[in-house]
This record gives C-alpha cells, sequence and structure tokens, in this order.
C-alpha cells in the first residue's frame, strides 16, 4: 500500500499538462498564468506629480522667492506642458506628468491663490524633487512582474493591465466529469426510502472544484448496472480529460467500476493508500492521457481525497507555482493508533502570539460529515507516531487553499 | 479624520441587508446562507454496514458456529433483507441496511466461501455490533445542521444536500457598477502616449469582488467631463445597489465626483480616514439606499480599500457570519511615523514552530503595485505607534479571506 507521499508523487508523476489558451484579462480572475508579463513601459513612465499643489523650479524658492505667476494648469492625463518662466508656476494634480523645466512640487495647502499669483507660506521650506516620483523608479521597462505559475487574483489583475496586456494565455480550463455511482443515492428534492442516502458527494466536489476556479465540472449519476456503467463511463473519458468517480471502488459485489476501467483501456496507477480517511482512493491514466481519480464513497473520505490529491494535480497540471506547506499546533493530544497517516478535520484559531492553532473536529466515523461545515481544513497525522502531544506542530491543509 | 475602526463601524451601520433568493443547491457553491438547514432524517438513517462481509447472530458465533449458510446478498441501497435463520447469514456490502435479525458483520477477508456456505477463520474473534453505524449515532432529524450565514463551501454543500433540499434560500447577488474615472486611463490593448496610464484599478476591483462570490459585477471609464459624469453615474445609481468609483476623490480641480454625488442626492457619511495609504476614501448612501464607496486612485490604495471596507461590507450585507481575527508575528522591524494606521503588504510563512510571520514587501512610493504580486495580505500596524520590534504580534488581513 503506497504512502500518501508516495501516492502523490504517483499522481504528480502521471499527469499531463494542461493546454494554454488566451483569454480575455478582464476574465481571467482566478485563473492561472501560463506567460511572463513584463513592465511595458517604466514605472512610473513619467515623472510623477504625487500631489496637487504647483510645480516650481526649485532655484526660485531657494532664491526667496514666494509669489508665482500661475502659467498654466496641468491635470493628469493632459500632455507634458513646459514651465518657461522661472518665476512662475504651474498648477498641478495628483498623478500628472511633471512640468519640462519644473523639479519642485508645492501642496496646494502650503499657497494661497489669487489673481492668478500662487502665494507659498512665508516660513515653508521645500527640497528639491519633493512630490516627484521619479520615473522608472519602481522598475524599468521590460522588467519581468508576473512568471507562469502565478494565481491571477487582483493584484496580479492590476499588474497585467498595467502592462497593457488585453489578452493573456492562460491554462485551459480541462473538461472534467464528476460521476456518482450507487443505487442507494437519490438526488435531494425527491422522495427517499429508508434504505436510501442522499446523493451529496457528487455536487460537493462539483463544489470544491469550481469554488478553486475548474469551473468546467459536470456530474452524472449511474447505477450500479454493469452495461450502463460501461456505456456511460466510455461517453465520459471520451469528452473529459478529468474523470472523478464517487464510490464504486471498493472490493464489494456491486463495485465493477475497477473491471470496466480496465476494459476501457484505463491503466491503474495506485490502488489504495495507507490513509484514514480513504484508504480505497484509486487513480488510473486513460489511453488518452485522462486522469481518472476513483474517490472512496464515504462522504468524508470523498471530500479530503478530493482536497488532498485532486485538486493538487489539477493546479499542477495547470502550471501553477507550488505553494509552501502550513503548520498549525494540536489545541489538545491526539492519538491515534492505526499504521496509517491520519486526516483529521479542525477549526483554526489565530492567536495574538502568532501561533496558529488547530482544534480537532471528532467526525465520529468516517461518515459523519456535518461536523465538516465550519471546519477550516484538516492536519496530517504521520503514520509513524500514534500519539501527538498537546501542541504538536502538525501539517496543515486548508480546504480552500490546495 | 475617523479612525479605521470607526470607518468600519459607520459603513456597517449604513449599510442595508441585502435580499435573499433561492438558488439550485448546484449552482450555490461560493454563496452565503441565509436559512437554517436542519437533518431530514436521522443520521445514519438506519442501522449502517460499515464493511463489506457477512451480518450473522452473534449468538451463534458465540455458540461456536463457524459455517454459515448464505440466505441473501444485500447492497448499498437495497431494501433491508431478514435473517430467518439464526445459524445463516446474509452477504453484506458497505452502505447497506443491517438485516432484521442480524447484529454482527464479519469482514470479508475473515471468511472464505464455498458452496453457498461461508465458514469463518477459526480463531476469528468478533464483538456484538461490530462494524455497524448504528441509526441517529451521527445525529438526530430535525437537529440544526447548519445555520444561517454560513459561506457555502464544498462541505456545506454535502451538508444541505445530505438533508434533501433541491433548492436553498441565500443571499441575492447585489448588482455592483465599478466606475472608474479619470482622462489619463487608457484602457489595455489600445496606444498609449507617454503622459497617460493604464486603466487597471477598476478590472483590479472586479477581479476581487468576483474571486469572493460577487458576481454581478460591471465595470465603466468615465472621462473627468462633469456633465458626462452626472450622466452616467445616475444611470449607474439607477442601475446598481453598490457603485465603486475608483479614483475622482481627492481635492484636485478636476475631481468633480464629489459634488456630483451630492447633487444626485447621495449622503456622504465619511470622506478621509486616518490610515495610509487610502487616506482619501470617501463612502456615502444613496437616495434609494445604494452604497457608494468612493476608493482613491492610487492602485495600492484601491486594492486596500476594496478588502478593508468594500468587501467586509458586501459580506456583512449578505448575512456572512463574522469571522474571527488573524494575528502574524513581524519578521523584521518596521518604522512608521506618521498619525495614521499602516496597512503593509506582507508575505506570509507558516513556521513548523506554528508561527505565522509576516514579511513586509515594500511598495516603494503607494503608486508601486508590481511588488503586490504574490503578497498574501498586509498587516494593520496601529496609529498610536510608531515602532514595531521583530516578532511583535499584529492583525493579520488577507487578501482572499475577508
Amino acid at each position: 500500500m503506497l504512502t500518501t507521499t508516495a501516492a502523490k508523487e504517483a499522481i504528480s508523476l502521471a499527469m499531463p499538462a494542461f493546454d494554454t489558451e488566451p483569454v480575455d484579462c478582464a476574465a481571467a480572475a482566478g485563473r492561472i498564468l501560463r506567460q511572463a508579463v513584463v513592465a511595458e513601459r517604466d514605472q512610473p513612465p513619467f515623472d510623477r506629480v504625487t500631489m496637487d499643489g504647483i510645480a516650481v523650479r526649485h532655484d526660485a524658492l531657494a532664491r526667496g522667492i514666494r509669489a508665482f505667476r500661475i502659467a498654466a494648469t496641468q491635470h493628469a492625463g493632459d500632455p507634458v506642458s513646459t514651465l518657461t518662466d522661472s518665476n512662475g508656476c504651474i498648477e498641478i494634480m495628483t498623478g500628472a506628468m511633471l512640468p519640462i523645466g519644473s523639479d519642485c512640487i508645492i501642496p496646494g495647502e502650503r499657497i494661497s491663490v489669487a489673481g492668478g499669483i500662487a502665494e507659498v507660506e512665508q516660513d515653508y521650506r521645500a527640497a528639491r524633487g519633493q512630490f516627484i516620483h521619479a520615473q522608472g523608479s519602481d522598475h524599468r521597462q521590460g522588467t519581468q512582474v508576473l512568471a507562469p505559475g502565478a494565481m491571477l487574483t487582483a493584484n496580479e489583475i492590476a499588474i497585467v493591465a498595467s502592462c497593457g496586456l488585453h489578452t493573456i494565455e492562460v491554462s485551459r480550463q480541462p473538461a472534467i466529469r464528476v460521476v456518482s455511482t450507487g443505487n442507494e443515492l437519490v438526488a435531494p428534492g425527491r422522495p427517499i426510502e429508508p434504505h436510501q442516502i442522499r446523493l451529496s458527494n457528487g455536487p460537493a466536489v462539483v463544489a470544491m472544484l469550481q469554488l478553486q476556479g475548474f469551473m468546467n465540472c459536470r456530474h452524472d449519476h449511474l447505477i450500479d448496472d454493469p452495461e450502463a456503467l460501461r456505456t456511460s463511463i466510455a461517453m465520459h473519458l471520451r469528452e473529459a480529460q478529468v474523470l472523478i468517480l464517487s464510490g464504486g471502488v471498493s472490493m464489494g459485489k456491486a463495485d465493477f467500476v475497477p473491471q470496466i476501467l480496465a476494459d476501457l483501456g484505463v491503466r491503474m496507477i495506485l490502488h489504495k493508500i495507507s490513509q484514514r480517511p480513504g484508504k480505497p482512493m484509486w487513480f488510473g491514466m486513460g489511453p488518452d492521457d485522462q486522469a481518472v481519480f476513483a474517490l472512496p464513497g464515504n462522504p468524508v473520505s470523498t471530500l479530503v481525497c478530493c482536497r488532498q490529491y485532486v485538486l493538487p494535480a489539477l493546479m499542477d497540471a495547470s502550471g501553477r507555482s507550488a505553494r509552501p506547506g502550513e503548520w498549525a499546533l494540536l489545541t489538545e493530544s491526539v492519538t491515534f493508533k492505526a499504521d496509517l497517516t491520519f486526516f483529521m478535520p479542525v477549526r483554526l484559531q489565530s492567536n495574538i502570539d502568532g501561533t496558529l492553532r488547530a482544534r480537532p473536529v471528532p467526525t465520529n466515523t468516517s461518515g459523519d460529515f456535518t461536523a465538516l461545515g465550519g471546519t477550516d481544513g484538516y492536519v496530517e497525522l504521520a503514520r509513524e507516531q500514534g500519539y501527538f502531544a498537546e501542541d504538536s506542530p502538525v501539517p496543515l491543509h486548508r480546504w480552500d487553499a490546495p
């Protein structure tokens, strides 16, 4: 049986890289950048005024001049003007280009204006170059400002736009099909018999994928009929690059899925991982490089395996840069004797001493997932260790930060 | 000038609550729940088998019986069967109902089957009730499993589905209009003159809102012409519940926006907050309870003010439960002498000792936002304090966790 680490590596090795596609920057939020972005121009692209006021020559001030005739007004977005009269000034707005011939900005609250003359406070002392953000002082034209692999959040969208890019190369959304199998599953809203179970895993997996930006997901529910399963799974394999099956991978008689996958040319990469929950996890690759994840049908297992294996694999295949790990301290001791890695759901507490603490949320048996509401993630308790003392640091996996 | 805390309170007091609407659960990911969700049935809804194997009477085992005639097979999703022969067994799959008359499950790997007889390993010892998840042991029918205010992530979607709900009451998406003002702004992809600036704030604000689930956002760019501004802003106020203006709130001559807003019946709630960046922040309420945020045009200010004020206000108005604050330790000392709250962008480092550390990312001047790429959020340095030692705990605001 593979360890959790070996399983991650095996999946990572097998996963293909998703293609790229150009998208409009206005629709790129949450996508993964697949090109370098370089500065279009110096930043700032000109000597930029950072204060509303007047632009003057510092020499004039130094010579004791306090009254400056206003020669012109320059707004942000105006072409540059020129200060020709060395004792004059140009009324200037934040964001404007520094007028040629000026080298000092005096703030509006330090002057009074009357009759076209700006009078500077007698005791005001100005420095040459003040309130001027020099051209290229942030970075020079051609500087790389974003590397491939960045997740495009608001900050990156601002940077991309500032570089003048209207479209940008991002990772193409993989076509993902989520398939729930099981006669016992009944969709919400329909009448249910005592022996039946609500269909909840498939919709939850789709939600988890969508919230991470994988929007091309469809869900299908299949009953445990070998021929119907074969036909439908074959269709999904034709249409999808990623197939996620929920249920149908344990060893019961009605679990036809492994054989059907084999018949359809899906090569098994791994089956069973030394972990709880989620031991029966299965992963394989289809004949056209489709990634096939078969998640154990137990709800907690499904959610943990999706977060622990599927999302990181999709992020890797999308070219997203690796993220550093996170750690948290256990708020109470935990004993776990099975020779398995234990993924234990937790709520996080951020303390004023700067520590992050993880409070275990018992899920009763791994079938009880109502306790998962409001959890922030789960901690990973090493297989080699059976007892974890209060305040032990343990690896943390947030649900929303794969 | 208001403090940052007073500004938040003033906005919170003024904001209306958004309406609710029913949505299909399959489309509810990322929405905010506005109803309580109660368990449809006991969980598990029946005595549920947790292992593939055979169901027997424990008494028979105790009497030394090892060979059990297989009377029937019961899969998950089958109606319950009855074990009539006290020395017989029913072949059983994980997730199935416990057959009536049985009280013990023997795992498949502990038996061998031949000629319709299941033979249990001679030295196998079983406990009564083993591998049975008792009806109602997780929770009882009618138990509240989700409270209003929950953000619907994958876990909550699973819970909602398990309660049999097909549609669910969530917060209605507010209509949001983001308006960039300024003659100097040129959209990406268009030719640009040296005195012009790329339009980047509006698209960044839209991206930030969308990534938090506010999808009904449109962006508009207006030039600094009083009549055109008045007409367009009036139109946006008719169409939107939330209007976000970027630029146009400082004191320069071309900043017509405050007067136009006043003319259109928008009542100012606050102007200027004792903070850097973002001091010129403006907030008001329109005649039909539209929230109007005017964010300073400087890119770093725009992003920080959107995250610090707009997103929390939208979350509050959507009824989302309040989130606890976060803390991080500074990786280096910081001196900030201005009598203002300082919002300083940081990258986070999670350490194996369980501490979260915030590394300051200088933004040069507040106009340099390329450094923001890859930052995780910003820390809040109190106005009353000018020096913050290395390892000081400071409040942390993540970009993606308003």
